[in-house]
């Protein structure tokens, strides 16, 4: 290591106690969706003190609504901006975006935890939340890194855009707006919880809903009706084998540890409002998992011939057809090489860091990611320090310590891609 | 045909303006559960008018509540009440139930109504509107049938006893009621929408739920969870294998006209809150017909033993099983012998008013006919004019002329059965 970088680790070291208070006053401050407004004053606070040139914005619904990947049903954005902060370069460097979404997910069930969901309690080297993992802890990492570089006296010459956006769990409408608004760079890392593991390929999704029809009558004459739970069994059963299907094309190593790379998830099934008649309509939901090979339209295609070849087989889906909708939630799939540059800064600063190679692997879902290089033209990173398994979960929480390594890997990666102005 | 049997066959055809009309009335009336008053008042003036014997009485839930029959969620009776109005036999006749349910079921979906649902509208010699197939056409055949008797001065030797009861569209609390007050008799017919068939046997029924446990996890690795809706499949397959093994065992040729005689019907499934995650709880609620050959109970203990099949050949399920539930609407079948004294009496009235033979089959459904005979020990023949098809439907409606070719079949059988006292 040079001398930058030897500043950089003894700084973010002796700044861990001030880290972990900031992730815990971001984790005190409720952002479920149309209530970010607070948290992110306290982002932009910090990055106004951090003499970043800063963009806060309110995102126009009107400017965005006819973008292809424009997926949002929120009524409006007042009052609830979007932040980009930029560490200008000095030029002929690299850029590089980092980008954390500040909404979360709704507390669910608040009797599943064990403290208040939005307590901030930290206990044996992990702080509790929800938004601790997904993905406030990955914020405070690259708010950090970034923190050490000013704060030590170092000059990069590419820009680092940081990025507070909102909207990521309901399908990235903020992460679109600030690419939309022109920030592209020459990469992009996302710290969301990924357990530590580098993704350099992200899956993308989207919900469907199929509904199917069939024919009322009395439960006791039900030979007189047609089930539609009976005929919803052919569906889900048809959709089984897609999946197979699907799966069964995806030979990229880094899926290889995956038991299903990209899942068609039944996830509702509702058919039936009365225990002695024969259903007449019945709605299935899920998510359909889009490969980084694939577009969400080819994956969305395939679906629907699935379903018409479905349709030639039964005769009561000819009379009947089934009806296919895409609803709610779409995130794009993202993906760049496993030797792209970025790739191999962020591998080796991994390696100094925590002294072992990181796991790479292509993510189970999907990120802004997919936004930021299919519209954006960024190639993207995803790494950050939360659990996976705790994310949307109650007893949200992250490792502190990951949190750390977190922050030092990316510093370092900054120092390189960006390249430092001496 | 004797003069007598002449006399009452004329008073019933020159009455057919007023049978229509008194349909009319009770139709306009909604007597939908808790509401059975106002209907329930006509019908008690109508005795009162004919001179019948009353007994009048609110249920007393804390009496029935105990008996195993009882199946009833309903919060309490006050203000609708019961009806038993007796024609007194001289003495040494057989006597005979005649049973009819004064409450309907709701309009449902109104705008699928072409009139008002209790229209009482009468177009092309049929009568619309809610109750007036199921079964309010057959109380007013009944009521005819004993004025005709009376109208024409002809005593009976055997009582003639009329009930117009609540609650049979919700398990018979009603029935149950009046057989526990201690009205029982040598025989029994229930003008249910029958479509002019003879029913000595009647399936009893009873609704079911399953709870299927799952265990939840992200859509993205669903892996990592157990879909409740995939493990509801192998509930369904298991109860459709039931359903074709309990079928198979019937015999009877009542009824070897119907293609599942005793059906398991899958009447409703609720699974998940989000399309992309996998759910944990599935439920499934069903209707379960029992034959005429076994008791609710035997029937019961066959479900429960087939989905502790199931349990022992699925692991997941010995680890999370399976809750069955036997919840809301239960029906007790009913039968006697085809070659039953009024059974006969009845065919031999059939066929002197329709100049053939009736259809003589096994019912699809439960009617107040399983408690009156299995806890009244009365032998029950279930023979009405309404229209099977469009009971508990939009534009329910009963055709006319069977109401009044009813009354004059069911007239001539109480003169047989009871008996003229010259």
């Amino acid at each position: 290591m040079n001398k930058y970088e030897l500043q950089v680790m003894q700084w973010l070291k002796d700044n861990r106690a001030r880290a972990a208070r900031f992730l815990q006053i971001l984790v005190r401050e409720n952002s479920t969706r149309e209530n970010e407004s607070s948290t992110q004053a306290i982002v932009i606070e910090k990055c106004r003190q951090l003499g970043l040139l800063l963009d806060i914005w309110e995102i126009d619904e009107a400017e965005l609504r006819s973008h292809p990947a424009y997926c949002c049903d929120r009524k409006g954005f007042e009052g609830n901006p979007n932040l980009v902060a930029v560490l200008k370069g000095s030029g002929d460097g690299r850029s590089i975006i980092l980008n954390g979404h500040i909404d979360v997910v709704p507390v669910g069930d608040s009797s599943s935890w064990n403290h208040d969901p939005f307590s901030g309690l930290i206990e044996c080297g992990k702080l509790y939340g929800r938004g601790a993992t997904d993905m406030k802890g990955g914020n405070v990492a690259l708010l950090m890194a970034i923190e050490s570089i000013i704060a030590n006296g170092i000059k990069l010459k590419g820009d680092v855009i940081f990025q507070s956006v909102i909207e990521e769990e309901s399908g990235g409408a903020g992460t679109l707006a600030a690419v939309l608004r022109g920030y592209k760079a020459d990469g992009a890392i996302i710290p969301e919880p990924t357990n530590m593991k580098i993704f350099p390929k992200q899956q993308g999704s989207m919900w469907f809903r199929v509904t199917v029809t069939g024919k009322a009558a009395h439960g006791g004459t039900r030979y007189e009706g047609v089930s539609a739970i009976e005929k919803s069994l052919l569906v889900i059963n048809k959709l089984q084998q897609l999946e197979k299907v699907r799966n069964a094309r995806i030979t990229d190593p880094l899926f290889k540890k995956i038991p299903i790379p990209i899942p068609i998830n039944i996830g509702k099934i509702s058919s039936g409002e009365w225990p002695s008649s024969v259903p007449d309509t019945a709605i299935i939901e899920g998510r359909m998992g889009v490969s980084p090979e694939e577009t969400i339209k080819s994956a969305q295609l395939e679906m629907e011939s699935c379903l018409e070849e479905l349709s030639n087989q039964e005769e009561w889906f000819r009379k009947y057809p089934l009806k296919l909708e895409w609803f709610g939630g779409r995130w794009q799939p993202g993906s760049i090489n496993s030797d792209h540059p970025l790739m191999n800064e962020l591998i080796k600063s991994f390696e100094v860091v925590k002294g072992d190679g990181p796991v790479i692997e292509a993510s189970p879902w999907g990120t802004d990611g997919g936004i930021l290089s299919t519209v954006g033209n960024t190639p993207v990173v995803v790494f950050g320090p939360g659990i996976t398994e705790t994310a949307h979960d109650a007893n949200e929480h992250i490792i502190l310590e990951d949190m750390f390594a977190a922050s030092e890997i990316i510093a370092l990666t900054l120092l390189k891609w960006c390249e430092i102005d001496k």
